[in-house]
């Protein structure tokens, strides 16, 4: 790996270890010399590439939050019943949060220290808000689903994902000794699934 | 209120304040020194009180949750269905971040900076679980409720409200700009008590 890190370009090399800094530190404790250096940039790096520290952090956002959007709105556009498209965006969210344990830290160090959203993170809420609200009017067009709201519906998805990817793995020995860490994780998703979809179905539609 | 502080046991107003402090600043931006200074006592008072900062962090954790977990087992108690249990669970929770709206804060800046949950939460989530345990054992005894495990029906409950607590208020403006935020509020209360009573009723029983 040492030799093909100086093949990756600057600009994508500081986004990889700010965003690991990020995660771990914090904003303010991941310091512009940790990162340039961790790079193996020269300190002006994040200057010339980003134009500050605050927008490498957007850009680092940015960059992981495109790749969860781009998966759910995929999972959204595929054929099947809703039920099934509803199931396929549960799976990508735990599918992106396993590959990625990092993300909701890297959000939460914001949250915790300060009032207010990172405004990086915007436009991805309304994106996959888009998504999820397309799924649920498909399928009250097709006589799948009952009326319902979009937002309180992704609301209860996100909620439910981002809470098990930031306390998942702490929470599984204090309230389930008897299982796995990785065999809890399958019935949760199975669980979150399962109860997102029950509240939408109509009678007379398989779950 | 100036006055009044200072009839407040040390011990009361040291735990009143490091919760402030620890909320807004975390367990390590919170110095020994802003604690016992915003609680006008001396240097020596901390470890007077608690033996040491963890533990009167450990102490504000366990004050907080107490009260949590003794409005939840209370809910459980209370006569009624197994549904309209469930549901004054749900909007005790809801009541109890919105009155402590820094409690999440709290708990994050230890979950962020570090791997691991503070060990002072751990019998309260035991105790937590339990009393859902009860009311989702008793909704089946009743022939309410379908066989369900109690871990999860906690889990959807908790992580829905918990990131309600964290980022509600933030997220309204971006998802929803037509509402304030109060009946934004109600809508999510009214809805996570709907899905997860919605989960566990078999069919014939009044949600």
């Amino acid at each position: 790996m040492g030799d093909n890190v100086t093949d990756t370009p600057t600009r994508d090399r500081l986004i990889t270890e700010a965003r690991r800094l990020f995660a771990t530190r914090g904003f303010r404790g991941a310091s512009v010399r940790d990162i340039t250096s961790a790079a193996r940039a020269n300190l002006g790096a994040i200057t010339y590439h980003f134009g500050s520290k605050r927008a490498l952090y957007d850009a680092v956002l940015e960059s992981t939050l495109a790749e969860l959007v781009m998966g759910v709105e995929d999972a959204a556009a595929q054929p099947g019943t809703s039920a099934e498209r509803l199931r396929d965006i549960c799976r990508t969210l735990f599918g992106f949060f396993r590959e990625h344990p990092a993300t909701p830290r890297l959000i939460l160090h914001e949250l915790a220290g300060r009032a207010g959203l990172p405004p990086a993170i915007v436009p991805f809420i309304r994106r996959n808000l888009a998504a999820v609200r397309g799924v649920v009017e498909q399928g009250q067009a097709r006589g799948e689903f009952r009326t319902a709201d979009p937002t309180l519906i992704t609301f209860s998805l996100m909620s439910q994902v981002i809470w098990f990817a930031i306390i998942g793995r702490e929470v599984v020995p204090v309230v389930d000794q008897a299982t796995d860490p990785a065999s809890f994780a399958t019935r949760v998703e199975q669980h979150v699934a399962d109860v997102v979809t029950r509240f939408l179905l109509l009678e007379g539609h398989p779950a």
